[in-house]
Parts: C-alpha cells; structure tokens; sequence
C-alpha cells in the first residue's frame, strides 16, 4: 500500500491566520514586506503539491533502495535527483534568504511551514536542503562579505549544498573532545585534518558543490570548548569568478548503515589537509553555533511534528476500513460482517491522540516561529547582540519542542502501528517505516536526555533561576482570567491553572532539592521536560479551543465541523493526554539515592 | 560491535529458589520428580552456554541475511539449521513433553526459563521450536491417542515443526471470521481450502515435516466464532510407518517482509484441497484454542523480557565506557577526559528503568510460570475440566504479563538506544535491531489492545465482576500486614496499600460508569493494563526486596552487593516508575464523550 499525504492547509491557515495572526506579525518584520498574502496563499499551494506529488512517491521506494556508496561517492535513490532540481528551480530553498543573493527574502516562519510540508511528504529527502541552512545561517552571521558573495548566491539557489560537521568518532555531546585541527597556512587559509562523522548529506551527487563548516582546534588552541573555531570547507575549492574549481582533500570514507532515513546519506568525512577558511573569532567557534541551534532545533522539532502528522494521515484511513469485532455499545454497522475498528473507543483513542499531538505540536511551532522570524533577521544582519537577545527568548521553547515534540512522533507512530495490528509490521505498509523514519529525531541535534538538561539545567535553573517559566506561566495566567467566567472555556482554564502553579512549584523544589543533591537536576530533567511539554502544549489547545468556539459564535463562513472537532480535540487532550503529567510530578522528585548504584552492582553475570 | 549475552543464572536462581522456592513447588507436581535440583542447574547451564556461544552469534546475521524464499521454499540463514540441530540433539524440544513420546517430562515452568535464555538471545530462532509447542499442545489436549502417536515423537524430538494457522488476510483478533473450508472426504479425512497469513514458522528449512493446525469452517457450520474447528494438517502427510509422505498442497505463497525478526520466516500459506485430519470436536475449535492460549501469551510476554534483558545487557557497558561532558555534582573521573556517561543521574535513570523491567518482568513470568506447571499437566492429561479452571486463575495473569511486559520490551529498547546516542541508530551497535525486534510483541498473539480488553472486559468485569483483582489485592494486603511495623519494608507495603486500594476504586467506577457508557470499558482498557502491570510489578519487586533484606539479615554465603542492588532497584522503581500510575488512574475514568468524532471530524484535508 502506498502511504499518502495531504499537506493539512485548513489547519495551517487556522493557526497563521486564526490563532497566531500572522499577516500583523509580518507587518512588524522587514521580510513580512515579501509576504503578502496573495503571495503566501501561492507559496502553501505550490509546495503542497510538490510535496504530495513529486515527494510523497519517493519516499517508501527511497527507503527500499536506500543511498549507495562507491569509492567515496554517494547516489542517492532513483528519482531524488530530479526532485531536487525541481525544488531548485522552484526557488524554494533560498525562501528566506535575502535577495541580494538571490533568495525571496521572506520570514523564516515561511520556510519552517516548507519545512513542514518537505518534510512530512519525504523526511530523508528535506534533510539534503536542510542541512544547507545551517551552512547559510553560518555564513550570514559570521561570514565577511567575501564569503559570503563567494558562497551564498550558490548555496541560496540550491545548487550547492552545505553541511555542518561537529561530531567525531569520541563525542558528539561534548564537543570540547574536538581533535580535528586547523594549521594556518602563510596565504591565510588553514590545513584542516581530522574526521568526521554522522555528517548528513556530508556527500551525494545533488548538488555540484558541498560547503561544510568544520569544528576544528587551531594550534595552542585553549583545552576543551573554548578552543574550537569555525571554517569553511569546500567540496570544491571556488575560482575567482565563483564556479567550482579544484577538488579539496575531503572525502566520504563510508556512509552509514541505519535503521531508518535510509534515503539520506549519513557520511564518515576524512579531512586530510584539506583547505579551509576561518569564519567567525579564532576560538568562538562553539559559541557562535549556539546562536543558531535554535533554528535546528526546531528543524528536528518539525521532524516530530512531520512523522506524527503522517502516521495519523494514514493509519486514519486504515481504522475506517478495516473491520473487526463488534463494539461494545452495540453494532455500528450493522450490515457489515464486523465493526469498523475506528469505533473502538480504544482504536479511536489511538488516532486522537495522533490529533492531538499532530495539530498541538504545529501550533507549538507556528508560535515559536514568529520568534524564529526575528531571529533570522538579526543573524542574517550579523547583529550578533540583537541575535543573543532574541536567542534567550527561543531558548526556552527549543528545547521542549525538540526534545517533547520529537517524543510525541516517536509515540504516534507506535499508535499507528498499532492500528493496523499485524500489519503494522509489514514493510510494505509502510507504517514501520515512520517509525523506523522516527526513531531518529530524539538523538540527533541533542538527544532528549541533552534537551531536558538544556530546558531544566541550563534554561530555567542557571540562567534564570526559574523566572522563565515564572513569566511563560504569568502569561497563560493572564490569558486564563480572560476565560475565568466563560462557562465553555473553564474546563481548560482551571486545569491550566492548576498546572501553572505546579510548573512552578516543581521548579521551586527542584532548585531546593539541588542544593544538597546536584544531580537531581539531571535525574529529574527527563520528566521535567515532558511534563514542561504536556502542560505547553495544553495552553495551545486551550487557545485552539478559545478561537474555536469564538468562530462557532461568530459564524465565519468556515464549516462548523472543523471547529466543533478542534474543541472535541482539546477535551480529549486534556482528559486523556495531559493527567501523565501528574505522573510525572510524582517521579521527578524523587532523590537520586536510588540512583547510585556501584558500577559493578548494575547486574551480576558472573 | 557484536551484541552479547550472558544468561542472568544468579538472578534467575534468585528466583526459582530463593522467591518462589520451586523445589518445594515441584514436589506438588507429577512432572516434579524429573526435576531434582541438580538436573535442573545442569539443565540450566547447558542452555545458558548454547545461548550464549550458539544462538547469540547468528542474531545479528540472522537480521542483516533474513529468510530466503525461492518458488514456494523458505531457508533459514546461514547457522541456523546447524543452530536447530544442535537444539534438537540436546533434547531442548521435549523438554517439557511426555517421557512416553520422548520427552524429558519436565515441569512446564522450566520450559519457559529455557525460553526465556533461547528467546534473548536469539528471538527469531526461538521462533521456530517456540511454535512448535502450540501444535503439540492441542494434539495432546484435544487429540486421539493415533493422532498422539503418529505426530507426537517427531514433534517432541523437533524433526518436525509445528504451526498455528488462524490469521487470514481479512481477520486477525476476529476470528468469526474466518473462511478457510474444510470438505469432508469417505475416509474421515477432510479437504481444506483456503488462505492463511502471518504464520510464524510456516514453511522452512530446518525440520523434515511441519504440521500445522488449521482453523477451518465445516460445510454447514454456524456462522461465528461458533462454527470453527480445528484441523491437523501436515506438510508431507505421515506413512503407516510414521515416516514423512506424499506433499499435501499446502503451499508457501511468500514470506513477509517485516521491520524485524527477519530471520523468523513469516509464511503465507495457501491450502489447496490439502488433506487435513479433524482434532477435537467439530465447531470447537475456537474454544479449545482459548485454553492454551494463556501458556502461549506467556511465551510473547518472554519476548518482553527477554529484549528488555538483551538491551540492557548491551546498553550498560556501552555507558561505562562512553565519556561525555563532567557529572552536576563534580567530576567522577578527573583522570579522564569526562565522565562516563553511567554517572549521569539521567543515563542511570534509562539504565535502572530498564534493569527494573527485566528483573521485575522476569520475577512476574516466574510466578506465573508455576500456574502453567499445574495446567499444562491438566492439558496434557487431556483434562479439560481441571484445565479450564486452572485456566481461570491463569487468565488474570497473562493479559496483564503480555501486554504490560512487551510494551515495557519496547520501552527499555528505546532507552537503550537513547544511551547509545546516536550509535543507537546505527546497524552495526545492534540496539536498532533490538526495537526493530521487539516492536512485533504488542502486535501479534492479540495486540496490547486486544490484550487490554481481555482483561478489563472479560477477566475483570464480565467473567468476575471486579472479585479477580479483589482477590489479587487482597493477597498482596494479606503480604503487606506482615510487613507494616517493619521499618526498611514500610515504605513499599505502604505505596501498595494505596494502590491495591486504589485499584479496586477504579474497577469499581469503570463499571458503574460502564453502565451508561458501555464503551468507557473500552477507552479505559489500555490505561487500566498499564496500571495493573506497574501496580503488579510494584508487588514484586517488594516481594524481592522482603526477600533480599531477609538474606542480608541472615547473612547466606551470598554476595551482600546482589541482595542490596535488589533493594536499591525496588527503590527506584516504586519512587521513579510507578508514579505513573498515578496518572493513568486519572486519565482512565475520563468519559467518552470527546471520542466521538464524526468520522469525517478527524482530519479536514479537502
């Protein structure tokens, strides 16, 4: 059976224009001017199509035939190429760049709701131009402008491509493990020696050209993360009129066999003094990545979203179809040999949850995405004290949309599995392939267990000593007395507030807990940051629910049905969804006395 | 890197003799006397040695090659067969079967440790001789004394296979619907006709006959789970002189292509007019399955412990080896160049939690195996009245030990992958194989659904009206008042009043809510599944911990490290995993009312 995909328009305009009013916010960004309505609408439909109808068929038969690799060449699957060309000459990959070198410059959120669409039709294929955007954020940032004329109009067109490659065989986490060096060179240029691995679309036969930013140590760097500096390293060395020159000693040594995302190459890059250029300050390497991880992180939150959406998508069809038992309450299909298992109030639980997870984690990241729109234009300026500033604002949403939203893909692939039985397990179903697609998105760009750290750790702890979450929360607050009275809304008001005070008492008792007992920080992270996620993503269901029930009062023109099930949704989830995260109260409290066990006390073979 | 296993023989002793003191157990048993205390370690090490130096070597092959099939035939991978011979020669196949057949006559309950070791180390093959046991247990319980003596030797020897062939290509867990026909021919036999999917062991390379119990419809047959019998039909029908025959056209049409368990061949197979031979009563069929389905599920809820134990095996030295970034609470290796990431309190949480399943799961299918000693005895006797009421007791158990166990198989893999980093994602570290693998065990032998339903439905409201968890709790109450002045134990019996309490509570408002909203029982069932295992798995591990503070007490020649790891783990599973049932109670009694979508409210994609 081939899986389908429908990019859920309805449910995007909802939240851009409905819920977070886009069209104003854009009138406050210099790139909203390119963003016009009209031209917005075009843009949505266009890509829709690309994606249900160029992507979508690529993406079981990209999986089967996975990438090949020959003497430090990769191929992508059959079909990929041609796709890319498309997406090129579309101009979708330089969407929100700037139109000096050649992009649309329009806000980034535009790009993440591509990224959205790209991504659920095809997510091995959205990681090639993906990975692009990194290099570019890079090099508008901290680029000169040499480098940036040398390397931008290309990479903006998509006719190069562009890499990050921080990870070595001994960390990945820990960057201050970097060995790879740069020697300077008497021209300026540095002799970059080093390897790297897990370098998505690190080598593949899309793109004429490859731009990778290396992580490297200069000589007598200072030990550990404050001695890694940032280079450009090219595939191909560039001539000076701009065109692909000499080939630079860095080359694909392996691509790696993987559970999933088969489709995009993940590739062993062997630096062997290859040519590179300083980017950035000697030395601030690792914390000018920072400033942009943000934007990645909700690149891989996407993922999440993306599997979630497609899981439900096509497991939806399947529960209405197939037929199985009688339910419970008596026959709904009476002239049918059994019941369609969609009106099992347990399979109907699986597909809600799918819902819920799918439409709340868009709305979590529509609204991050105004900040990311903000953002974007002070890195792409190189306005490196604006791009802090802002930085500190997404820097609490990231990590809980990474780190939760990815969880929820994991899980609503499970479900979909789940649905169809047996079949679930069948390759070509195509199921097990979004989970296996999954499975992914909560290990690379910080593992879960890296993002709860970074949300309770670092985020609401260190730098804020809970005042993030005390202002995140004064806001819904605000938001619930609004609702205090309205007889529909209570429901989901009162429990937020509920949540709210907890929230906050949790972090209050933790950063107690953590004076006698530092590790419970790190003990108590994982289930802070769900139940950080759970109660997030409730608020946006509670303003779902709010705009719903506003235009059912109101009369748009819309359907009622689409918002009688949005409110129908928000009570599932808050019945059915968010009391895990009184579980999660519970246990993250708990003292890591029981955590620690002797090494050799874990278990005993001998 | 190579996958290992070692069996866990301490904590499996632990168990046997220290928790539920099996030899005393044996002595009630007619199968008892051939498993003197000696026999039994033998036994027992002999199979940890072939597991580990046999089966354990051929799991990650058996994965990267999978099953061939070529016009009709299947073969195994490379080693298996030489694998299967090994087994058969050893005597592992009869182990629990009749002396009379050539069988060891040993109780059922050691069968089940040998699967526990064969099935971790090896899944897929445990698959093949695991299936076998379905089919020598209905022609012992429901077959002539010729059907016993044609079928029963080769089986019980293991140079011929058995199947279970119930799931067609329009019904799984439904089977009323079952079309599959079987004509009777003059000479008593029958003519059976038709398809029948996902039959594990359905058709290989590693025993001469495979006999296959079929699910057939007789002409004239009521319509329903009432008009289905059972049909023995082998693959080359047995000459006067018990040797393999003439080909009976049961065919293999094409083996599936699974997310995992690939070495395990998954047959489609065709019936075409093939000779069949009735077994029990006509239209019977279906009930007799259910009385030996409870030792089948135990069997999949071993698969639950045994990935559990397998990633955990894999995972642990993994994370004493790796080294990334410095603990909260100070360095724990300042002669290194970080930390192993062991020490940190959230990598320690994912190796606990998965240590607390294994050990825990495995002291539940322990338990439960020593009920499965007493029916299988009845069942080989062919007594089916005493089966059936043993079947009762059973009943409660295996729902709640299938579901709960798989489900907490894919958990612990999930984690182990996640201590892996990105490793995990990748082939050649073998954690991805691990939830590839474990990812079938919610979904076949009835789906943790179906699973969920059984027990709420059924077990709990319908056959017992809420006495069986009564009854269950009033046990685990009975245990705690002996403890409830012990100072250490207090915190444990303490958690378990409150939930054996509150267990009963939310049986007893599902089913009065139940009353107006009969498909409450069904939204609930999976929250009510989840909290009977956690709830059941807390009551366990008291047990141990009661039983590892006695031994400290009273000093054995034991190693004081086993005793007080046991205590820690009891520990944090009742402080960092069983609050989630917390939630779960909280979310099961939530009523249907924002379930009911119009089927078209589920997604507006048009």
């Amino acid at each position: 059976m081939a899986l389908s995909y429908k990019a859920p328009l309805r449910d995007i305009r909802f939240l851009t224009n409905e819920v977070f009013n886009y069209p104003e916010h854009y009138k406050n960004l210099k790139s909203g001017e390119n963003a016009d309505p009209e031209t917005v609408d075009m843009m949505l439909d266009s890509i829709a199509d690309f994606a249900s109808d160029v992507l979508m068929p690529l993406y079981q038969s990209g999986d089967a035939e996975g990438c090949h690799f020959d003497n430090g060449n990769v191929t992508t699957p059959k079909g990929f190429k041609e796709a890319y060309n498309m997406f090129v000459e579309a101009g979708y990959q330089g969407m929100s760049y700037p139109e000096e070198f050649g992009g649309l410059g329009m806000p980034m959120s535009l790009n993440l709701i591509k990224t959205e669409m790209v991504a659920t039709s095809n997510w091995a294929f959205s990681m090639y131009p993906g990975l692009s955007l990194g290099c570019m954020n890079t090099i508008m940032e901290y680029g000169s402008k040499e480098q940036k004329d040398t390397y931008m109009p290309k990479l903006v067109e998509g006719t190069w491509g562009g890499t990050m490659c921080l990870t070595e065989p001994q960390c990945g986490t820990d960057l201050g493990q970097v060995k790879t060096r740069a020697v300077p060179n008497d021209d300026g240029t540095y002799n970059i020696t080093g390897t790297k691995i897990f370098i998505s679309a690190g080598e593949h036969d899309l793109t004429e050209n490859i731009i990778h930013i290396v992580l490297a140590r200069l000589p007598n760097a200072p030990e550990g993360t404050k001695g890694i500096s940032l280079f450009i390293v090219p595939k191909f060395l560039v001539t000076d009129n701009g065109e692909v020159g000499e080939r630079n000693p860095v080359t694909c040594g392996s691509i790696e066999h993987k559970m999933g995302i088969k489709a995009s190459a993940t590739a062993v890059l062997n630096f062997d003094n290859a040519k590179g250029f300083l980017i950035g300050e000697p030395h601030k390497g690792l914390k000018a990545m920072f400033t942009f991880m943000n934007t990645a992180r909700i690149g891989t939150a996407i993922q999440g979203l993306a599997h979630t959406e497609l899981a439900f998508q096509n497991s939806l069809p399947y529960a209405k179809e197939r037929r199985s038992m009688r339910v419970l309450s008596g026959k709904k299909e009476p002239e049918q040999v059994a019941d369609a298992i969609i009106h099992h109030a347990d399979v109907a639980r699986m597909l809600l949850i799918q819902k819920a997870f799918s439409e709340g984690g868009r709305s979590m990241i529509y609204h991050a995405a105004r900040y990311a729109d903000k953002m974007t234009e002070a890195t792409h300026a190189g306005d490196h004290e604006e791009a802090e500033k802002l930085d500190e604002k997404l820097g609490f949403y990231t990590p809980i949309l990474k780190g939760f939203l990815t969880e929820c893909g994991i899980e609503a692939s499970k479900h979909a599995i789940q649905v169809f039985g047996g079949h679930g397990y069948i390759k070509e179903w195509g199921m097990e392939q979004i989970a296996r697609d999954a499975r992914i998105s909560t290990l690379y760009e910080g593992t879960t267990g890296v993002q709860a750290l970074d949300l309770l750790g670092r985020k609401v702890l260190l730098q804020s000593k809970g005042k993030v979450v005390l202002d995140y929360t004064a806001n819904i607050m605000k938001w619930c007395t609004e609702y205090a009275l309205d007889k529909e809304m209570r429901k989901f008001v009162w429990a937020l507030t509920k949540y709210c005070a907890e929230w906050n008492t949790l972090t209050a008792r933790i950063m107690l807990a953590a004076r006698k007992d530092r590790d419970i920080v790190s003990a108590a992270s994982d289930d802070y940051l769900m139940y950080s996620g759970y109660v997030m993503m409730a608020y946006h269901w509670a303003r779902m629910a709010s705009v719903a029930y506003d235009k059912l009062k109101n009369g748009g023109k819309e359907t009622k049905e689409f918002y009688q099930a949005k409110i129908k949704t928000a009570e599932f989830y808050f019945e059915k969804i968010l009391p895990r995260a009184s579980g999660l109260s519970e246990s993250m409290l708990a003292p890591t006395e029981s955590m620690t066990l002797d090494l050799d006390s874990f278990n005993f073979l001998d």
